[in-house]
């Protein structure tokens, strides 16, 4: 059994389209049709130039999980495109796993969760389900928010060594250790992704959030060694989606080409 | 404009009942009929024993918010119960009060969130929307299961002192600071229970989740200082859960009487 067949599948639509931009599809809408028929035409419109598609819980809360959002799931399989849920699972195991279960079964190929809550009756049912169905986990490592100072940036004192520390260092040693499928560093802190790149050993793709409305610079990410750009509201909220989808792409693949 | 709406909420149900235990309606079934159904069973059987519910998203996703999960908030105001959706919100700030605004309008008179993700752009937003909405924030302190050690455990440098401090204590900080409607502690520890209780000068109410099936002892929960029990598997797994409901009830009045 491959263990980490979400990352060929990430890879393989990464070479394929000539892309690295992960849409995040952050439609917002007080109408639930709105809603879905925005996030469909959205999906198609930037499809060509995107790798992946990320969903939130935006979409999942008033669509259904198992109604408009398995039909945006649908769609972007047609299109050849993987899908991961941002979940953030963060709860005690057995939930971790009932509530994962449900975002593979429904079709994502992939969840993020927090390293935050742990292995044991933690992270560890919600891997072992992963590898058991072939699907992905991508770790929480540092995000794109001021706040994430106040829990990623936190300085600790490694158990192991007794040496001070930030928690996202021991967070990008545990996606290392627990095989994960990608770690989630946040676009506007160019130098933690560098960090990151180096304590993960380039073994385990990183993905930057918050690029463009939330401040994070395209190029700085590339430079610092990200591996996909995700990228929401710049898209998402923009005159013209597939224009801007372009642009991302051309602008990231430029520097992918370093 | 009340600041703790929920509190006083919560502190009227449970008074009127006689009970200090939350249901946590954590019921599983594959099939979303049989879960709706089983689900509507136990809370009218519990109901009389108990002053409040609590909801996972293993019955958000299947169900769906607005669909079954409604029904189940419909019941629940019915029957006089306050009703807590147990989301741990983690994420950036918008999208925090999204997912928050979308428990809220569906019924949930609070939700459960993460201290980890910070202040400011993570549950500011949170607060400030349960402010203007009058509904309640719980924060996790610190969680039942065993992988909790890993984060919640781990040993900080308090960045305001410069001392080392485990992260639970700093989190029972901010609830105090934040004017938190709650904290969780988990039961499966007593002696964080007591002295989260102190943290905390008695002036925010503490959940402690795990009882039972998680090894949590109810008895110890109440000498630590605990103010509310919550019950899940204990209670929706017994053959019999009201009498269930009721035995729990009864064990944990003889300790409030103290």
């Amino acid at each position: 059994m491959s263990t980490q067949a979400f990352c060929r599948k990430m890879k393989d639509a990464s070479q394929k389209r000539g892309s690295n931009i992960v849409l995040a599809l952050d439609v917002v809408s007080e109408d639930s049709n709105t809603l879905l028929s925005r996030s469909v035409s959205i999906l198609r419109a930037a499809a060509p130039y995107v790798c992946a598609i990320k969903v939130n819980r935006q979409l999942v809360l008033p669509l259904g999980l198992y109604h408009g959002v398995k039909k945006i799931l649908l769609l972007a399989e047609t299109l050849g495109l993987p899908t991961i849920m941002d979940c953030k699972v963060n709860d005690i195991g057995s939930t971790n796993r009932e509530i994962v279960n449900h975002y593979y079964r429904a079709g994502f190929d992939a969840v993020t969760a927090s390293p935050f809550v742990g292995w044991v009756d933690g992270l560890q049912p919600v891997f072992e389900l992963a590898r058991e169905k072939e699907k992905g986990v991508i770790l929480l490592v540092y995000m794109s928010h001021r706040g994430a100072v106040e829990g990623y940036g936190q300085e600790v004192i490694d158990a192991e060594t007794g040496r001070r520390r930030r928690f996202y260092q021991l967070f990008a040693e545990k996606a290392l250790r627990w095989v994960a499928d990608g770690v989630v560093v946040g676009a506007t802190n160019p130098e933690i992704i560098r960090e990151v790149r180096g304590l993960v050993m380039e073994r385990v793709p990183i993905y930057s959030s918050g690029i463009g409305v939330q401040g994070g610079d395209l190029q700085s990410c590339v430079a610092a060694g990200t591996d996909y750009l995700i990228v929401g509201r710049s898209i998402v909220l923009a005159d013209d989606p597939a224009k801007a989808a372009e642009d991302f792409k051309k602008i990231a693949s430029v520097g992918l080409k370093r």
